[in-house]
């Protein structure tokens, strides 16, 4: 899906979203795009298997450059976290901890509330294949887990960093849709009216009401097709020209018979 | 992120994802894999640009096979989308089009309701590089736009999928008391197209669309027209009975000319 423009606001900040030991830089970069999506731009890599910096995750962050060059690698969890002042982390899988568990709407919300306020915060992503250890675990404030299909948990580690980042997002408040509708008033009642009125003047033409007794029911079948259609005035002057083709077309097959 | 347990119970149903002309097994895979974490489990191609089935996909939804198995492939997307009552396009770009625009939450809401009510829905993804044509999201009767980053709008499509199913998931249990479905049910997109073609044949004849370099512009106002209207069964039919009227008044002009 397209939609870059260059000349908007860069959307950066957030908690770091911090990757402990991630196997493959296509995830790498798939992570990097992900953020940048949604306005994070803080990414800290834990003793990447590959090294860093990594040529395939550049490619897959499909732009996200601003993500992948500030990048920070760490030799350990400890390191990373070290400024990090609440700490979450991600899980699938039930953990045999004290500590509390939200969804990631409920974690973006209380991450927007300490980052305004001036408190560093980190979200942890375990490994591509087993997640993170217990004692890695052991350094978060509290979890997140997310509300998967129980017989299909198994979220891919950019997807997985997506879902925070999006509620990220939706936690500013402002959240709103990217764009608006264009905004064409609907048209007036009178507009409306004359519609109606003109292509029941048609329909007279065309015979369309019979039985006669019936007529009263079909128009106003038909008035509330036009009512709820929530059309503008453009639109009604659409469906005029339309109505007005097929009468002239109408009379002229008269005139040519 | 790993987690699946198979003794537990497998989500599906839900709203159908539609992508169109999808270009990388891996993308249509990564896309199975995502509904399946957030229990959606239909999925419909519209022309995969390398055939179907497909091995990449397959690999690349990391288990999701009772969503890759189940997938239709479908030559355009009218035949795609035929019997579905009520469709989404998801969309970075502004349209210049008079229709609802939702965030992924608010559309999620609206499909639980419709789905749980009985109707068939559908979501319409576009092409990896540039979306839908203007068109295409003609045929849907709301607009699905995300929260994203102004300066890096561009969503991977399994993360568009991704977003529109995690809300999907969430609006499970709360859903379905704020919207009620229709008393009445849409029309198909079948019926619906039936009509704008019939439509669109009666115009021909009458010689509406002129100049003919405006032709498409002009015929997707129409298309727009009648996708936004929320049109019913039976509203469908008394248009097309309309149309039929005034294409015999001009038939039985010429005749008695």
């Amino acid at each position: 899906m397209s939609g870059t423009d260059t000349t908007r606001q860069m959307l950066a900040g957030g908690p770091a979203i911090v990757l402990v030991e991630p196997q493959l830089g296509e995830n790498i970069g798939m992570v990097a795009r992900a953020m940048a999506n949604f306005g994070l731009s803080q990414l800290r890599l834990v003793a990447p298997r590959d090294g860093w910096p990594n040529r395939k995750a550049k490619s897959a962050a499909s732009g996200a450059d601003h993500v992948i060059e500030a990048a920070t690698v760490h030799p350990d969890l400890a390191s990373a976290v070290a400024d990090l002042r609440f700490v979450y982390a991600t899980t699938a899988r039930q953990r045999d901890m004290i500590k509390p568990v939200v969804g990631p709407a409920e974690a973006a919300a209380r991450l927007r509330g300490l980052v305004e306020g001036g408190t560093a915060c980190g979200v942890l992503f375990g490994r591509e294949r087993w997640g993170l250890r217990n004692e890695e675990v052991a350094l978060a404030d509290a979890l997140v887990t997310y509300p998967v299909n129980p017989r299909f948990a198994s979220l891919n580690l950019a997807q997985a960093v997506l879902l925070i980042a999006y509620e990220w997002m939706k936690s500013a408040g402002d959240a709103a849709a990217a764009f608006q509708p264009p905004q064409v008033p609907q048209a007036s009642r009178q507009d409306l009216i004359g519609l109606i009125e003109h292509l029941e003047a048609a329909l007279d033409e065309a015979d369309y009401f019979h039985p006669p007794e019936k007529r009263d029911k079909m128009a106003l079948n038909l008035r509330n097709i036009f009512t709820h259609a929530a059309l503008s005035e453009p639109e009604v002057r659409t469906l005029r020209g339309v109505i007005a083709a097929l009468e002239r077309r109408w009379a002229k097959g008269r005139r040519q018979g």
